[in-house]
């Protein structure tokens, strides 16, 4: 028998979550039968996706179930299989996050070869699920033209890091946002043209419409990738040029909110500036993923897309990586070492 | 010379337009040069996106000017042409709304075909710019499918009325909002399957909500044609399935905000039910004429489209009717005869 610890939904947050949210319990894991894989998980990931399905509410999966361990992705090798195709040592991806090590059937992994000088935790960030929520988004809902100008916030997080670089990649113009000097710094150093520290810029508005004007081109945004919602959205549909499209992948500044916060106030110019503005999942563009793989390896290697992390140690510290999401803990991806 | 009556902006609304914005005057009509004609208006429309341009700023159309005649959408008669193709007795139509008579370069105005039992009026309407804009959005953007569930609000109205008959034509379940029970009346009469009185039906949430509940399907809409913004956006966003399409045409309950309303407390559901919204104008959708003309003329043919109209005697009394589409005067499409 393998020892496994989980962590498990204790109570639902009310608000941001707190420690007390989660319990650790554990496990014992068994043998795999026929069919099924023994795993132990070498990394986790904790994404702001996780924060609705805390809340007891349909969405687009179910919610989580109290005093059951949670999931998310992981990366873990196989430590003995009973099913066809999977050997011990084997890396694999699955969604059996926030626990050690688990049994679950071949069908619930998927096997992922080991890259070259590329960590296996990148599986989890730039060359998995946060990447290709950024690339697909952009190219398929923003649909960016060389010299045009994406405004990107979160940018320093793990979609919106992808965003910056791929925009930049695509020939465009981009102005990213970030909670922190030192992001915006590393932004920078990515070829970013405009980053800005929403904490300390004073008026968001005039901060961006001053880099947006910089870039003449009537001083409008074209696209906007949204991570954060708020007043973020209500700033983009305000510095929009006419037709730009709004990749609404995220508004992490409502997940902990208690009652609903008020709407952009500028809503009306949806209509005068024709703006298109469409919420997706990531599962939505699942068969770009062969398309996505194949063009993040080769910016990769042109130096184009780089990437960090925060990684925090154990899965008793899964709590703590998830809850400092919400306070912008993070450069990049947060991942937990296990 | 010709004499003509014309109105003039006379002051900016603030809030609700009053009689006080507005005056007339009478001005001296010469006779047409050469390439000019002159024009005697029997129609004229008013439409809510005249609001705007009584406002000075800067918008897809320029702001109208103080002192100045307002413009707008007008049919009249050719009283005498120095320009080829134009002749007296031609019906055409041109944006020197407002007034009772024009010269006017001929590339100003477009000859229309006098309609076998339609009447002329019918192009500032149905088969006119409003037509063109609920024919067109419901189609190139909500794109709805046979069996859909298609909510328009203000569907009563010059474009409304066009898309919930135009909805029922395609093979859709129409859900209606108008703001009094002879219009809810109406819709029925037109085949709209739930029309909801706004003003008298209690929570418009749980009206909408209880409509949507009758079709089965999991009770939700798949397009919403939006003219009214505010609590009907709000309420559309909640009861959207998802995937579905927003046409954001117009937000009349905003026009007259002398400050900025909150935006849709729920606007987060757009990323995870991937709602797409998107506005539009209709001049976007111009090339669709001859194929929004060749079905409308079926439509009329086969009994699937009728109209109202709403008419207000007399240049003077254009303001009394524009500041009337505000409170809903109006059963379809609002018309001054001159």
């Amino acid at each position: 028998m393998t020892q496994s610890r989980e962590i498990r939904l204790k109570s639902r947050p009310e608000g941001t979550p707190i420690a007390a949210n989660f319990e650790m319990a554990t496990v014992s894991v068994g043998q795999p039968g026929a069919g099924e894989v023994l795993v132990r998980n070498s990394w986790m990931s904790v994404d702001p996706y996780m924060r609705g399905r805390m809340t007891d509410r349909a969405s687009y999966v179910p919610p989580f179930q109290i005093g059951a361990a949670l999931q998310g992705g992981a990366l873990g090798e196989v430590v003995a299989s009973g099913a066809e195709g999977f050997a011990p040592g084997d890396l694999v991806s699955s969604m059996y996050g926030w626990r050690e090590a688990f049994v679950a059937p071949a069908a619930a992994l998927e096997k992922l070869p080991r890259q070259n000088g590329i960590p296996d935790q990148a599986f989890l960030g730039v060359l998995g699920m946060p990447g290709l929520t950024g690339y697909a988004g952009l190219r398929e809902i923003g649909q960016p033209k060389p010299g045009e100008t994406v405004f990107v916030s979160g940018g320093a997080g793990a979609v919106g890091s992808v965003v910056a670089q791929v925009a930049k990649a695509m020939g465009c113009i981009v102005v990213a946002t970030a909670g922190s000097d030192a992001k915006c710094d590393w932004l920078r150093s990515r070829g970013v043209d405009h980053a800005i520290n929403y904490r300390t810029c004073g008026s968001l508005l005039q901060a961006v419409r001053t880099a947006v004007q910089a870039n003449g081109k009537n001083g409008g945004i074209d696209v906007y990738f949204d991570n954060v919602g708020g007043e973020h959205l209500e700033v983009a549909i305000e510095v929009a040029r006419p037709f730009a499209r709004f990749v609404e992948c995220g508004m992490i500044a409502n997940y902990n909110d208690t009652k609903a916060a008020p709407g952009p106030r500028n809503i009306i110019q949806v209509v005068g500036k024709s703006l298109r503005i469409r919420g997706f999942i990531v599962s939505e563009f699942a068969a770009l993923r062969p398309q996505f793989l194949g063009d993040m390896m080769g910016w990769i290697g042109e130096g184009k897309l780089a990437w960090e992390e925060t990684v925090f140690d154990g899965v008793e510290k899964a709590p703590d990586a998830f809850i400092g999401l919400f306070s912008g803990a993070n450069t990049g991806k947060m991942l937990v070492k296990l």
